[in-house]
């Protein structure tokens, strides 16, 4: 199977995950979203990325189908557990993340809103996330090895050093509230698929800050 | 397993899917969710329906989740396709389906939005539909038998019908424009699970206006 992943630089790609069988080919499409080009309509209606094309020219979006969707056709290493109810939880898990993603999003798009309320609101969910892995009693959400919960977050813990280069030490998290995810945040640092598609978090910033410019660095990475 | 189901009138229920085997037995809670009960947000923190607690008292929420657990833990009648690549497809088209779920929710939660603009806009996410459905050349979106879009569907084409009581004949949508839609729409009320939770739209209607009246009829079907 050949796939194109069209991309932004600030989301996951497809080598995020474990690096597919040998002999699945794709390239990453990188998307300038802030002047979209027209075929990306032909892509996906909706002109967002994560867009997931395969032979035939056939296309998925919305990273967590796409996610789900790889996770099931390329079953050697799952992701999810095999237990319904465990993944259900999992899922619920993913959602709930969604909104610390869409309060962090609108941080790093518009860095006027960083103040105290709109931290601390990030932070009153992530103590859900806190508990959950303490309760889980394993280095991941996963288990003893990253799983879909570890890497859907992932992308955005990545980019959570951005806050500290935007506001300052006072945006980092309490090391002593946040024990279980800062260990979290080291081990999945030493995974393979996150170190093969790491960025710096200074380079994070470069992007978002030539976002804000208007000349978003799409290909920053290349 | 014992589950219990909460619910408001206006979800599909447990009951809605093929029945479960006979081990599996499930009690139906219906909840006034216009006065919730603080037990609800023990079930769960959202405070919103439809929520499955199993033995133990542990829970899921969101329907969607919950139909694939059932989907996975019941197996011997999957409703999703057992093709990644389909199953994502139709994961996209039940996303999809949201929009036209948020926008009648609104327009029978507020019948004075009910005008040509809103209805129209309806109309317009239904054509995806309608071309999908020709385009899969089967009587459901499943097949030969009702699958997971079929079932995520039908509470809300069952209650579609509540627009023609509210605002009269012109809101039927065309017999040319929805000959596949409605045709799968008579199809569907001779499904055996659908017959065993269906309610007329009178009945609908009924609910609709002790909602909007202050007191919700929330157990109108027992």
């Amino acid at each position: 199977m050949t796939s194109l992943v069209l991309t932004d630089i600030s989301q996951l790609t497809a080598d995020g995950f474990e690096k597919l069988p040998d002999q699945t080919i794709y390239d990453v499409v990188n998307v300038n979203m802030s002047e979209k080009p027209d075929w990306l309509f032909d892509k996906n209606p909706n002109g967002k990325v994560p867009v997931l094309e395969v032979d035939g020219g056939d296309t998925l979006n919305d990273s967590f189908v796409i996610a789900e969707y790889l996770d099931e056709k390329y079953s050697y290493r799952p992701l999810h557990s095999r237990d319904p109810w465990k993944k259900a939880k999992d899922k619920l898990l993913i959602q709930l993340f969604n909104k610390v993603i869409n309060a962090l999003y609108k941080l790093f798009l518009d860095p006027n809103n960083l103040d105290k309320q709109s931290v601390d609101n990030i932070i009153g969910e992530l103590i859900v996330f806190e508990e959950e892995l303490d309760a889980r009693g394993k280095p991941f959400f996963g288990g003893e090895r990253p799983g879909m919960v570890d890497y859907m977050m992932w992308p955005w813990c990545e980019r959570s050093d951005l806050l500290r280069i935007m506001g300052g030490d006072r945006w980092c998290l309490s090391k002593q509230k946040f024990q279980k995810l800062m260990e979290w945040r080291n081990a999945m640092k030493e995974d393979d698929a996150v170190k093969e598609s790491y960025l710096e978090p200074t380079l994070h910033a470069k992007y978002f800050k030539s976002r804000l410019g208007g000349y978003p660095d799409y290909d920053i990475r290349v």
